[in-house]
């Protein structure tokens, strides 16, 4: 079968060629891909930059966000058949750790992530656990259920409904995540949404403007802080959604909320410098952390896509065939794309 | 002035009639009333039906839905003046009792209620207690501010956002509160809103199609529940805003639900009869009353209606001055009515 | 080995019998039981009296309450080994339904439960699925993890942490839960504990005394709550944790709230009848079903009993062997016990 | 009257002197103070190092940590009397601006505060606003009363109840903040307190461990974070109260936590440094900052006072007169006393 492969643990070295089909084991499944989302985290592997919580050894068919068809059922598995058009999910907890028997999978020190740690989604086939698979409902289309590891992670941050009806809601980096944060939030009720790229955002804030946005600023990288605070007559933003992932980013989240403000923090942040005193202490914030996601966001993204809570209109800007891998890294690289999606009848 | 006064404590004995404009205390303000909304407790009153917290005693003025501009400030009212357009608070709790120094003012055992303890709003002018009055933000009219207390209600069942993007709200009871809910649901985020009356709703289940409703049902009184386990594919509501009142309402109400599912009695409802294992118990439920509402539900409502969350569009079916006092009662009476509001201009 | 079968579908008709070892699949454990206890549910069964969720098929070995070491492991299991000290869970789901897929296999419409779907505890072996293992801490006895399941129970009524320092917390009806329950809420910060039991409690309310219960009511069937209100300067209870499971027990539960109070149902009750006006709506109350448990909570039990939070001193008031389960069986039932337990050793 | 006064905006100028008993104002009455404490912000004010919200005015009566009797009461006020025991409120809001109506007042951009922004508690008479007065349970003694305000800050920290039972708590900084914490903490439910201090923390960590604390560590300078983690196997802190308010102790605080933690920072802290990828976002943490307290928290805690959940035994160990005021100071400096308390009739 055709794959997108890592093949050595040092800058480049992605390659498009032909593998075997997997061989499934007994509490498997396999998976014959129909469609696949490239995501930041595949960009950062292919360039060798990715930092996680365990080596990484190539080779490794990349991938993490794909949807599919059943083509074939392990012995012990007796909920799932072959036709059941499904997702999967990206973590699979050890199942009885600490977190795992509390049902926190997505914080299981031993975690496997597909596509960084076993065989990934750009590939024909996949053998997946089916501990980790969703059936999708009838009228989620394949494109979309490619999606849903990344919504699920918007799943996660709101998981508690942080935004109250009438809320002001800023989005800070107009990545993927913060792209599908705004359908999200707006269904949430969110009144004003605010969404803050830097100055090499453009084409992305241009896509947050269709996606519904009511502001999109491009100084998140000097003082967008400021600009939020303008917009809301001194008071500054009610949820803030982090997507950013710098250190910079990171501190202008905090900046601009308002008192009692809630910060979620998704992205994959570096080093932040705040200041408790008059940000954090002072405003009576919340900051909170938001990693992976568990079986329930899975659950409630299935919801949303069902609704058309979320629609891949104006988000999926690309669609490519594996062979053209590359292109596909590129694009999502220089920050033109929304998202961009491999299908396998291409 | 004009006012609508209860005279007599016995059914009947309504009436319009003239009466000087009140004196205001150093603590208070004068508020020329523009617009005031009727609700069933003023029937109640008139009918001589209403079972209060402690007697009523008239003559006292009806109303406790009311807005309208400042045109006297007491000596001791530093942060309002004349001229300032403003709605009011329906409870005034004590101040220093255990549930008032929490912040839980419609706790209070020693409240005093708007319309019912003292003078109310069905007159052309107020004395009102500064620390019970909310000032308008420019974007609304006084028909809209009106309703704040009745909202207020609803904001205070919501407090919380139990509504979770993607979730069936059941709303039993087309009354006004349950009109009103049909907004703030959809804007927290509800798929699918289900609307529950009985046969006598005819008019208020149309008013509730055309806010937006996507169920009507008549059967509140009879197998709705068995009706909205089928609309869900066997699996219930997931939050049900009770406002129907009556002991066979919250009957319903409480076996619509989904497992994890939250019920909230707005509604004040009489004796029922439940079966706490197969429903409470079995499906986890949560059951929570719901009373008055406190200062921060009329701030809610505030930024609910600047938003246009909650439109008056299809709500308001009928406009009166206070002569027409008795029509506007049978009206309401007789659930041919979505909300009747009261203008002194007219 | 030696078993306690219910054997036909009629009242009485439970035998200590020989039956064989049973044989394990592959993903499940063979545990031997060292300790295990005896639940109202095993005397409902005993007396044909029990109503759950679809039939009971005898012949069953009973038991729902054990701990136990594991003598062999399935082929797919591979957490677990030979020796490892457990306790077990008594719900499975089944996985992969609308609950089970969010983690709330307690809701899981098609869940086994041991001792009453399977063969329970009351045996020398247990075949048992290893997904609802839990291994013990080292500091834990047997006889301590013999009450996982009940005292999970407990640990799901007060997952959110709904007592507050300083709170009063009325337990009503003093059975192994209730009294599981004293110990719970005086960890949690309780100040005053009200025990409400009937004239027929007398001896477990002197257990719920030695527990450290402040007070204890034998009015519960009468007029408990006028007592609660009376204790508290006419305020009420903050939490209640109704473990009667009698429609009497539930109204007197809620009629003693205090404003915002919280009451929990973890009692199976029967038809209440229940004012919503006076009680429910005009107290600002929150009544919650509490069924079952989830896997989370058996961890948290694991930690009270390791920090010894929960004791069983004064608790276990009589142990048995096997044969002399008739006896076990008759004190449980007039109340002369507090929690009676089996042991295979004896 | 004798009152300890900053007569001068620069370092040193605190000045035991005669002044005028204060007049009251028709919303307030004038309290007779029995017992006052230092708090680290009075030593602050005294060094001229204070950075508050606004310039501070010299001069000014010192001390926001008072109870006393009420000798005489303004015409406007109802609900108290000459004779009334009573604390007060460190905070008063503006009552109407936009958080102050929502019931925020610890976030009213207008507060004034006791001994900061007008005059304070080190004084044998106060003329004070009726809204912020708490009348005192019998059984609390005017030294217990001084401590309302800080004690309730810890209450606002806690106001959710943070702390499950079991969990094990970490204190950074063992000032008057972190030592009332122990005390709450474990009423909470903790079952393993752990107090950093750092090596001029000794006498302070002492009397945390008089206090209840499991382990006292002097490395949070250091590695106290890595110590946490050893003692709860690798697994961290499930609630860190933070009062050390340095970027050091911040930074400390946070590493420590668990997967899932919860950090409160209660300390004025300066300029932190975070990793938000390796601390906050991949354990899931939550990051609270607690400003001040609301009324809530002084009912809260006069009632922690009530039940002796918080004794001063060990905690208050010092005690002066006015005439005394440089040492108190210096004491407090020097982190030689726990709390030190100045009382009138002495
Ligand atoms: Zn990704
Ligand atoms: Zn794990
Ligand atoms: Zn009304
Ligand atoms: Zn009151
Ligand atoms: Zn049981
Ligand atoms: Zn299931
Ligand atoms: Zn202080
Ligand atoms: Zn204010």
């Amino acid at each position: 079968m055709k794959a997108v492969v890592k093949t050595r643990p040092e800058p480049g070295f992605v390659e498009v060629m032909d593998v075997p089909i997997p061989q499934i084991k007994p509490d498997e499944v396999l998976v014959k891909i129909h469609a696949s989302g490239v995501c930041g985290t595949d960009i950062l592997l292919a360039d060798w930059r990715y930092t996680g919580r365990r080596p990484v050894n190539p080779p490794i068919i990349l991938g993490h966000e794909g949807s599919g068809e059943i083509v074939e059922v392990g012995a012990n598995v007796k909920h799932l058949k072959v036709g059941d058009r499904v997702g999967m999910e990206a973590l699979i907890g050890c199942g009885h750790c600490h977190f795992c028997k509390k049902g926190y999978m997505n914080l299981c020190p031993n975690w496997n992530h597909l596509g960084i740690d076993f065989d990934g989604t750009f590939a024909e086939y996949i053998a997946f656990p089916a501990v980790g698979i969703h059936v999708l409902p009838n009228s989620i289309t394949y494109d979309e259920a490619a999606f849903l590891e990344p919504i699920s992670i918007v799943a996660h941050a709101l998981e508690n409904n942080p935004i109250t009806v009438g809320d002001t809601v800023a989005i800070v980096g107009p990545g993927p995540l913060g792209l599908f944060s705004i359908q999200a939030a707006r269904a949430a009720g969110a009144a004003r949404i605010i969404v803050v790229g830097t100055s090499s955002d453009q084409k992305r804030l241009e896509i947050a403007k269709e996606l519904g946005a009511d502001y999109c600023l491009s100084n998140g990288d000097t003082d967008a802080f400021q600009t939020v605070k303008e917009l809301t007559n001194g008071i500054g933003a009610d949820v803030i959604l982090e997507a950013g992932g710098t250190g910079r980013s990171i501190e202008q989240a905090i900046a601009m909320a308002s008192g009692l403000g809630q910060v979620f923090l998704m992205g994959f942040g570096t080093e932040s410098t705040i200041n408790p005193l008059t940000q954090i202490v002072r405003q009576d914030l919340t900051v909170k952390g938001v990693v992976g996601s568990r079986p329930i966001h899975y659950e409630t993204v299935n919801r949303w896509l069902e609704n058309k809570t979320i629609r891949l209109d104006h988000m999926v800007t690309h669609t490519f065939g594996f062979d053209e891998a590359h292109k596909a890294f590129e694009l999502l690289k220089c920050k033109e794309a929304g998202k961009v999606l491999f299908k396998t009848d291409l």
